[in-house]
C-alpha cells in the first residue's frame, strides 16, 4: 500500500508496504489524515521515530469487532498494555509500554490502512462530517487542558499563540465562560478567535502579574517567558506544546509567586466526539487538501509559516 | 541600635543605628535569630537590598498590645497592605504592596530591635524554646509544601538536597506517612534524616519516572533534573528552595509525561509553632551561636559548605 514513510529525517512516499495485519487489532481504511505540529518535529528529527507518519484521521474499520465494522471512527492514538500502574489507575496515555500511532513504535496514518486495538476506536456519529472529525485527535489535547486544571466562570486566562492548535485551544476555553486573551501573530486567526468572543492583546500591553491562568501554545522560550510575566501569584501555567528540547526559565519567580506549571499531552477523545457532534466549528481551519499521493507537497504546504490545517484525502 | 547591615554586597556590624519606631506597629526585642540560605543570597546580591537583615527570629514585645507585650513571639515576615486582591483572598504572602522583614523595604532581625505589625506575630507556648522558636520561620516554609500539594500515606516522595532547610523538609513530610527517599551529600545530615525515617539513596540509584512527588531542595540545576527524572507521568515538582536566576530545564518531558511544577515560599506559622509545641525535633540542627557583636563571623560560619543553623544570640 501507499504511506507517507520517516526515516533519518527524509520523507519518502512507498507504494509497496504490506497492508497491517496486527492479530488482535482492528484493521482501519484510513478516509482523511490531518498534519499537525508534532508530525513536523518529528521530520527535523526531535524524536526519533521511523515508519510511517501520522496520528490525526478519520478511518472506515474494515476488519474488526462487528459493532464498529464498517462504520467511520477516530482513535484514541496511544495503544496501551492494559496492566501497568498507569493503565490500572486511570491514566493509560501515560501505560509504561504502550506504543503511539505514528510517534512511537507504532505505524501511522498516512496511509491507505492503520491497525490499531478496537478498544481505541470511537465511532463517529452521522452528523459530523469527515472532515470535522479528523480534528478530534487535537481537539481532545486542547480539552485535556480542562481535565487539569480547574478553568473557572469569569477566570482571567491568557493563551500565547494562535496557531492551529492554538485556534482549537481557544474554542474550548471559551466554551467555559471564562474571560480569554490572546497574544499571537497572525491577524486572520487572531480574527477568527475574536470572532468565537476572544480578545486580542499585543505582547507588549500584556500586565504583568495580572492573570489566573495562562496558557503557552507556542512551543518557544519567548512565549513561556511571556505567559509566565502574565501570571499573577498562585496563577496556573499550562504548557500546551511540542517543546523541542531544553527551555530557560525564570525559576525565582516561580518559587517567589508559588506559580504552577502543568505539562499537557493527549487528552479525552470522547469528550471531543462530542464537542464536534454539538457543532464547534473547525472546518474552516482546513487550509489545503492533498491526495495521499502527493503527500511530500502536502507536508510541504503543512509547513509554510503560519499554515492552517492540511489533509490528506486518502480515499 | 546595633545590627548587621547589607548594603552593595557588603555587610556591616552597625551600632549607631535608631531603635525603630513605626506608627501602628509592635515593638520586638530581638531574642536569637537565625540565618537561612536566603541572607546569603542576599548577601551575594541577587535580590537587590539595603537594611538590616534577618527574618527568622524570636523576640520579646516590648511596645504593642497589651495580651502579647511582655511575651515571646515569632512572626510572620510579610507585612501586607490588607486591602489588595491577595489579601482580601486569603494569600497574604503574595500581598501586592507588602515588605517583607529583612528582605524587601523592611529592616530585619539581625539588630537589638524589630518593628512588625502586631497581627504579624504569634506567641511563643512556654513549652517551647526560645532555640527552638527560632526555626518556627523555616519549618512553616516546609509545611508549605503540604498546603500546596496533597502528600498521601504511603505516597512514594523523593527529595532532593539534605541542608538544614531539607531537614525540615524531611521532617515535616515524613510526619504525613509518606515513603520517603532522600538524596544527599552529607552522610551525618542523611543519617539525622534516616533516624526520623527516611530511606537515603545515592543520586545513580534513584529509578527513573517511579515517584509521585519530588521535593527540590538544592536550588540548582542538577537537583532539579534529578527530582523530574525521578517523578512518574503526571507526579508534582516541588521548588522548595531559594533559585538563584535562570534554570534550564527538559521542556519536552514536562509535557509528555504531563508533570505539574509547583513554586513554594513562605508558609503557615500557626502550624509550625503548633509543630514545635508538639515536640519536633530541632534543636540539634543549631550549629554554632554567636553574639550579635560577632555577626560578621556568624554570617563567615553560616557561609561554610554544609553548615547547620548559625543562631544570633542578641540578648
Ligand atoms: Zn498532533
Ligand atoms: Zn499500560
Ligand atoms: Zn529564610
Ligand atoms: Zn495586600
Amino acid at each position: 500500500m501507499e504511506a507517507i514513510w520517516l526515516e533519518d529525517h527524509k520523507l519518502e512516499l512507498k507504494t509497496d508496504l504490506p497492508v497491517p495485519d496486527a492479530p488482535g487489532e482492528a484493521l482501519v481504511r484510513v478516509l482523511r489524515a490531518g498534519i499537525c505540529n508534532t508530525d513536523l518535529e518529528l521530520v527535523k528529527g526531535y524524536y526519533p521515530y521511523t515508519g510511517v507518519l501520522g496520528h490525526e484521521f478519520v478511518g472506515m474499520v474494515e476488519r474488526g469487532p462487528e459493532e464498529i465494522t464498517g462504520k467511520r471512527v477516530v482513535g484514541e492514538i496511544n495503544a496501551t498494555c492494559g496492566g501497568c500502574r498507569f493503565c490500572r489507575s486511570a491514566a493509560p496515555t501515560h501505560c509504561d509500554d504502550r506504543t503511539v500511532l505514528g510517534i512511537v513504535g507504532r505505524h501511522g496514518a498516512f496511509a491507505r490502512f492503520l491497525s490499531l486495538p478496537a478498544k481505541n476506536l470511537h465511532p463517529v456519529p452521522d452528523g459530523i462530517s469527515t472532515d470535522a472529525a479528523v480534528f478530534a485527535e487535537p481537539l481532545a489535547a486542547a480539552l485535556e487542558i480542562q481535565e487539569q486544571v480547574a478553568v473557572g466562570r469569569g477566570a482571567k486566562v491568557l493563551q500565547v499563540g494562535d496557531g492551529k492548535l492554538g485556534q482549537l485551544v481557544g474554542q474550548t476555553l471559551l466554551a467555559t465562560g471564562c474571560d480569554l486573551s490572546v497574544v499571537g501573530r497572525h491577524p486572520a486567526k487572531l480574527a477568527r478567535l475574536e470572532r468565537h468572543g476572544a480578545r486580542t492583546i499585543d505582547a507588549g500591553d500584556v500586565d504583568a502579574k495580572s492573570f489566573d491562568i495562562a496558557v503557552e501554545v507556542t512551543g518557544n522560550e519567548e512565549g513561556f517567558a511571556l505567559a509566565q510575566r502574565a501570571l499573577r501569584p498562585r496563577g496556573t501555567l499550562v504548557m500546551k506544546s511540542t517543546y523541542a528540547g531544553r527551555l530557560s526559565l525564570d525559576a525565582a519567580s516561580i518559587v517567589v509567586d508559588e506559580l504552577t506549571v502543568v505539562g499537557s499531552r493527549c487528552g479525552p477523545m470522547g469528550k471531543a466526539v462530542e464537542a464536534l457532534g454539538a457543532g464547534l466549528e473547525v472546518e474552516d481551519l482546513i487550509e489545503a487538501r492533498y491526495p495521499l499521493a502527493r503527500g511530500l507537497d502536502a507536508f510541504e504546504h503543512a509547513g509554510r509559516r503560519g499554515a492552517l490545517k492540511v489533509l490528506l484525502d486518502v480515499t
